[in-house]
């Protein structure tokens, strides 16, 4: 049980977003614009992103929605499983490998950040504004994660539930909807 | 040195907020909010649990800024060196004592957070609200702490640089200024 009184049909973050619209903004705006706005990472390589830092931050409900979102944006379901088991065997560019073990190394702290691992990015052609995403990205999972647990929300078991919600995260972003009905725990 | 290009002169947060201010722009309006807006949790109470995040997520740029922060706001810096080294013998009230322990959990991991500290914090009257935003500016702070120091910002070792920093956040807040000369890194 949350918490705090959230909305009962609105599980994981759906509810606290509701809960507090005013702070709900500018999470929104961040998010859309770091994971869906102009960039040279695909919005599936930056859900891939999301998708690690979630599961190693052990969040049942941000892991299982973000795999949902790359695996609907990638096709497939097989990278987003491989990049959270191990990065390095995982099918992805050499670059997309370095990113993502910078990601890993921010969701352990920002100062487990090795020279090594942003010199490796660099040498597989990733730009700063790369690198600075990637890190922008892993430090905003660790404040969801962290939301999400912290107020102990409602951890859907249904995967349809996380394939619904990856619909309305490919179809219409990170955008306040009027009716969250869509999402509504089973 | 930074692992990316940054303006020299503008260390920690400061050069990072300038070099994306996309992504700042909501970064800042949430900061605003929930340490500046409206809330039944005063200006310093909100900056002792920046500080007690920062500190022990060992972000040595957040901790010397928002300890100055709340310092400024308290006019005494007892209360900010007390919460860092042991919140129990703090001097502050049961309600913040629970809260910051929460905030400290959060820290750690959302899991971490227990019911019995939630209970605690009910008990010595926090509402819901003060909760959701105790773990809220907990999560934001796990996200600076990983910023700052995951793309390895330079951090004056000056104090003089942070009770600057602190009168900016304390008189302006945490909007954008047009001008970031008296930051500049001794």
């Amino acid at each position: 049980m949350p918490y705090i009184k959230v909305e009962e049909h609105l599980p994981g973050i759906t509810g606290l977003l509701e809960y507090r619209r005013d702070t709900a903004e500018p999470i929104r705006d961040l998010t859309q614009f770091i994971l869906r706005g102009p960039n040279s990472l695909t919005e599936g390589e930056r859900e891939l992103i999301a998708t690690v830092v979630s599961h190693n931050n052990n969040c049942t409900f941000c892991s299982s929605a973000h795999t949902a979102a790359a695996d609907a944006l990638l096709g497939e379901s097989n990278t987003a499983a491989c990049v959270k088991s191990d990065i390095e065997s995982a099918p992805v560019s050499e670059k997309m490998k370095a990113l993502l073990t910078i990601a890993k190394q921010v969701q352990q702290s920002g100062k487990a950040v090795t020279t090594e691992s942003v010199d490796r990015a660099k040498k597989a052609g990733a730009t700063d504004v790369e690198i600075h995403d990637t890190v922008l990205i892993a430090a905003l999972f660790c404040l969801y994660n962290r939301y999400v647990d912290g107020l102990a929300t409602v951890t859907p078991t249904d995967p349809n539930f996380y394939k619904g919600l990856a619909d309305r995260l490919v179809n219409h972003g990170y955008t306040r909807l009027k009716s969250y009905d869509h999402l509504k725990a089973k």
